[in-house]
C-alpha cells in the first residue's frame, strides 16, 4: 500500500507548473498500477489548446466553471463540479477556465513525469522522448 | 469526447448503493479507456473490509475523515482531503469512516460494472463472474 497526501506532493517534483496549468503527479508510470493520477488546476482565463495523440485522459471536476471545446465536432460544453470529460478518441480540444478549475486526471498510459506539452499540446510518447534524447 | 456528469449519472444504473457504501461509476470497462473511474462515498460508522485481489486501485479522498488498516503490516493511516492510498500489491484492508468520505477512485483493469463485492470483499475477475454466471 501506498500513502501520498497532496500537501507533501505539491512541495516535491511531482508538481508541476507552467504559465497556464499545474499539476500534481499523485501516482506516475513508476508506481506501476498502469495509470497515471494527477490533481491538476487550469488557470482562470487562459485558453489552453492540448492534443494527447499518446495517450487516453479522463478530467473530473473538482472545482472552478468554464468550458471545453470539442476541436474534431466544434462542441462547446459547460465545466462545473461534478463533470467529467473523458478524451477517448485522442480529442483535439481547449479548455476556457472562467475561474481556476481543479481537476482530477487519469491517464493511461501512466504519464512518467518527464513529459512537457510539445507544442501540438500533446505529452510525447516514450519512443519520441527516447528519439528526443539520443 | 465523452461528457458525463454525477447527477445524471447518480439518478442511473451507474448507482450502485451497499448498506456501507455508494459507488457512481463514471467510467466503466465499456467506455474502452482501459480503466474505470468512480466517486465513492464510504459511510460513517462503518467498518468496511476489503480485498480486490483481482484489481489494482487508487483512492484520493475529497472529503470526510477517518482511518484505513493494512492488513498485511498492521499499519493505520489517517484519511482526510488529500489523502491518496494505493492498492498496489491487492492489499487487504480496513477503512474505518467517521464521517462519509468522498472520494475518487481508478480501478485497473477496469470494472464491468456487472461486480459486487463478495464474501471475501473482492470483486471478482471476469473469468470467475463467467465461471459464475456458466
Amino acid at each position: 500500500m501506498i500513502i501520498r497526501n497532496i500537501d507533501e506532493a505539491s512541495q516535491s517534483e511531482r508538481k508541476v507548473k507552467t504559465d497556464g496549468w499545474d499539476s500534481v503527479r499523485m501516482l506516475l508510470k513508476d508506481d506501476g498500477m498502469g495509470f497515471s493520477f494527477h490533481i491538476t488546476t487550469m488557470y482562470a482565463g487562459k485558453t489552453l489548446q492540448m492534443h494527447y495523440k499518446n495517450h487516453y485522459e479522463s478530467v473530473y471536476v473538482l472545482s472552478g466553471e468554464g468550458t471545453i471545446e470539442d476541436l474534431g465536432t466544434g462542441e462547446i460544453h459547460e465545466l462545473r463540479p461534478g463533470v467529467l470529460y473523458v478524451l477517448n478518441k485522442h480529442d483535439r480540444h481547449i479548455v476556457r477556465p472562467r475561474t481556476d478549475i481543479v481537476t482530477a486526471c487519469v491517464f493511461n498510459p501512466p504519464v512518467t513525469g518527464k513529459e512537457v506539452h510539445d507544442e501540438t499540446g500533446a505529452y510525447p510518447s516514450e519512443a519520441e522522448m527516447a528519439q528526443a534524447s539520443a
